[in-house]
């Protein structure tokens, strides 16, 4: 089935969805984007979307393209149009297409930024029989530029990470700055000690995971001690769990880093719960 | 008068050139680039930039999309239908446009580069006026990837470092990393001092300007003294002399750096023997 896709203002054949070659995401990753998870055909953390949307346009002096209502409106019309149960939309906007390439940031008066949103069918995405088993990561070293805050489409190197890790027969790369671990390519990192689960608390250095945040609140709320830290793969190794969060593999567990097994090297109960609280409460509130 | 593009195989008119929003470089920033001058409707270093975006696709596991020879057959077609006697050639190829986005490489053998050149109109480019008073430069912290030698479309900093020069009153700004200048937004950095010049080596930290090559092989055959090591903003203030090199702008002194004159105040002689140097012999030389 040939998908419809949304492109400033218009619902199209993904076929025929297209932007111009002046488009600032496409000659300068002028751009930034989103992805909401549904399940039941509802949008998950859908407002926790897009206020870190807000955020990053407001950091980059971008216009918002459109407002809340009409958002949330285009992502529903997207999943029924394509008939989501579960899934994931794809949200991106970008400094516009003036009508020619330049380093400096088109008028915003005259150039209107790009909305372009699609949506990915993942049937199964909450009963992943992965997050039965664990995932394998490698470490490599973090070469991103300084605002990784900024959920911008500058994902060349988290890229080329994936691959880094599919070459080395495992499936995501944990990245590590000045000997810390910063996040996953698309995802952020935890590790779970006697108890303990332990984050990179936030700054300008990782994203600030939407999923995160509602899954360190759900871990407080059921009086899990959490740290917010940076920590080592050194740390990781010796931990009795790992697991990663994004909005659309909820809770992930890590069963391996750089070939050494993470506690018994199955799932561990941590993050075992964490997922199904964070499955069941977004499934509460999701719109 | 509308300009005539290329994209992947077919010559356009700019306001039908458009890609897939599914193209790699659009939603992650997958695309390589380079910019050729033009002048006397001749290419100017155009063996240069092809040898250096062999090696941008090579480091990036990438395909090129079309041989030498085609190449340089485009961009001869694209001088002579948009009628350029001076100005440049954009030349952009992404990793293409698979079906759907995902952060591992799409499969080489089913998606197809996407290639994408335009020109850009720019009369009086050799004997540009800003060239004979000189550009003020601010300086600004390097946050940019740790691969700069590959001339990827990641250009968002840059861009964001170009309108904080011009909120500034200025033009341009030299971007610092631990202490030393890396290199400008578009173009490579250097002073001058005792009659020496002074331009950061090679390495990833910077791109390996092909205007800074010719540059420096004209600068050596003239038997004057070049130092290729990292400077400090201080230093620069001290110098005698500024410049930036770069395809489009060639060789332009640079007169004030964070508010503090550099020497004069007025373009040095050794950046305008440089200009005239490389002028010259690129003319000759052009195809």
């Amino acid at each position: 089935m040939t998908r419809t896709v949304y492109v400033n203002g218009e619902y199209l054949p993904e076929t025929e969805a297209k932007v111009s070659i002046f488009d600032r995401a496409f000659l300068m990753a002028d751009g930034v984007y989103e992805v909401t998870s549904v399940l039941g055909g509802k949008l998950i953390d859908f407002e926790g979307h897009q206020k870190r949307l807000e955020r990053s346009l407001n950091e980059l002096d971008m216009k918002k393209p459109a407002a809340f209502d009409d958002l949330i409106e285009i992502h529903r019309k997207l999943v029924e149009l394509n008939g989501i149960e579960e899934g994931l939309i794809y949200l991106q906007v970008t400094r516009g297409a003036p009508g020619d390439r330049d380093f400096a940031f088109p008028d915003p008066e005259t150039t209107e930024p790009t909305l372009v949103l699609f949506t990915q069918n993942k049937p199964g995405l909450a009963d992943n029989p992965t997050a039965k088993k664990g995932i394998k990561v490698i470490s490599i070293e973090d070469i991103r530029w300084g605002r990784r805050d900024i959920k911008t489409v500058q994902l060349l190197y988290p890229s080329m990470g994936k691959m880094m890790a599919k070459k080395a027969g495992c499936d995501d790369a944990w990245m590590v700055e000045d000997g810390f671990v910063t996040e996953g390519t698309s995802n952020n990192a935890y590790i779970v000690k006697d108890g303990k689960i332990i984050t990179r608390n936030l700054s300008t250095d990782i994203l600030h995971g939407i999923t995160r945040a509602a899954v360190l609140k759900f871990a407080r709320e059921a009086q899990m001690v959490v740290e917010e830290r940076p920590f080592t793969i050194e740390e990781a190794k010796e931990a009795d769990e790992a697991f990663f969060t994004s909005a659309s593999a909820f809770v992930m567990p890590v069963v391996e880093i750089d070939g050494a097994t993470i506690g018994t090297g199955t799932p561990g109960d941590v993050a075992a719960r964490l997922r199904e609280i964070y499955l069941e409460e977004s499934r509460k509130v999701a719109v």
